[in-house]
């Protein structure tokens, strides 16, 4: 598929990803929550595609911005927040290298603009935190204390694996783009999904249910690997628990951009 | 959804309509075929975007060869021949009465460029015809009887309920829209298809195994909406027998196209 451009490798790496069969918790292909549903997913997808194909005439903080707003109008609530976070990086770098480069190139005012569009979504944020995107006094700290978008990142990373792939290279991308290219065909996603799941705690489950819960999904991961428990068992325990793993589904989707930039062969 | 560009509700009407959870017979988001799979016709739709892009640049001659060569990309066969008849035009007249218009501009060269097209996809043709798009001889033919490729459709649509859009108004096109926008909600879209096929024989299941065995399948599909034959049950029985009614799934697209141009609320 190396005829296909950035922005079409981006949107295509959504739709593979939502549409694996099973990704324990979330929304795959056979599974919709009761408010979002797998068609949200394709919605926001084609939606995004326009912002996609600007991200070469933006900065990433007005990308971000452009994203959220975009994809905003669907009914399905947030649905892709932070895949952009690691997507549109890694358009404009065309890769991961690139990706680096371009996170050191973000300003104040990107990280305002990415501000204001996370103030425009429901993304699940901690509880007292002074720089809650949901307080207007943020946005003066950010200027006050001259953050950038990548040091907004920094700040978040303790707590949030999406921002932490700013700071550190894109490490978790690079593993699941790894895992991918060691198989061909897009069927390896699921494998690839679960293997992250047994290998990372997820911190969108940490900042819904703490920290000790996103450990606990990670060892039923880890059952599931060694056999002692079935991929479809887990995914019912996952989804009566409102346990999703949605950071983890934001790197899958990073992981295949990656992989299908690299030559892996999806289609077979 | 008024915000959708008309490239993006066509992209949004191939996924919604591949997304159907039961399609009798058809790939839908609960089945694959061996070959071809559901990610192929998400490819397909992700691949035709840009040439839905530039449609209002390009003749429907043009506009069919750039989509056929532009999704030839994935290693699923055709998946959108016929949805392409159908949206190309509706796109360029941005809706039914448009398109009308549209497909009486067609010349000989957009007949050329569309027996291009289909010579360049597997696509299934009656066997012993004068204008098979595999013999040569049938664009020199084109030439010499001056054929536009409106003209093609008429000499087709005895045979194809997808070229017979072209001369009778989209009517099958203006039912299915009709139908969604009795009910907000993609979920109708299900409904939708099976009241089609319970109302037409399919043409694509006529050229396969003729005409009686498709208009069969039109009364099993009758026996569904009667309450005598389950949805599932249908759909295995179409699926075991081969039997696929792909003309139908290229109308149900283009009916969910001019729904959403028509402001249906697919989104709840």
């Amino acid at each position: 598929m190396s005829k296909l451009s950035l922005a079409e490798t981006a949107e295509l790496s959504m739709l593979l990803e939502v549409s694996t069969n099973i990704k324990p918790g979330n929304i795959d292909r056979f599974h919709d929550y009761e408010d979002t549903k797998f068609r949200h997913f394709l919605a926001s997808a084609v939606l995004a595609r326009d912002v996609f194909e600007r991200v070469p005439y933006m900065t990433l903080g007005e990308a971000m911005y452009a994203a959220v707003e975009h994809t905003n109008g669907h009914a399905g609530g947030n649905t892709h927040f932070g895949a952009f976070i690691l997507l549109l990086p890694l358009i404009k770098g065309k890769g991961i290298a690139g990706a680096c480069e371009a996170v050191l190139q973000t300003t104040v005012e990107d990280a305002v603009l990415f501000y204001q569009a996370f103030g425009r979504t429901q993304v699940r944020v901690n509880k007292e935190d002074e720089m809650d995107v949901n307080n207007p006094a943020s946005i003066a700290m950010l200027r006050e204390k001259q953050m950038t978008m990548l040091d907004v990142m920094r700040y978040s990373s303790d707590t949030d694996m999406v921002a932490r792939e700013w700071v550190n290279g894109f490490s978790l991308t690079r593993k699941a783009a790894d895992m991918l290219k060691e198989k061909d065909g897009a069927d390896s996603i699921q494998d690839m999904f679960l293997r992250l799941m047994a290998a990372y705690p997820d911190t969108f489950i940490a900042k819904k249910f703490g920290y000790a819960r996103a450990v606990s999904i990670m060892e039923r991961a880890q059952l599931v690997l060694s056999g002692g428990l079935s991929l479809s068992r887990f995914d019912e325990e996952c989804i009566l628990g409102g346990v999703n793993p949605g950071s983890l589904a934001d790197i899958c989707i990073a992981g295949i951009f990656t992989a299908l930039m690299e030559g892996w062969q999806w289609d077979c």
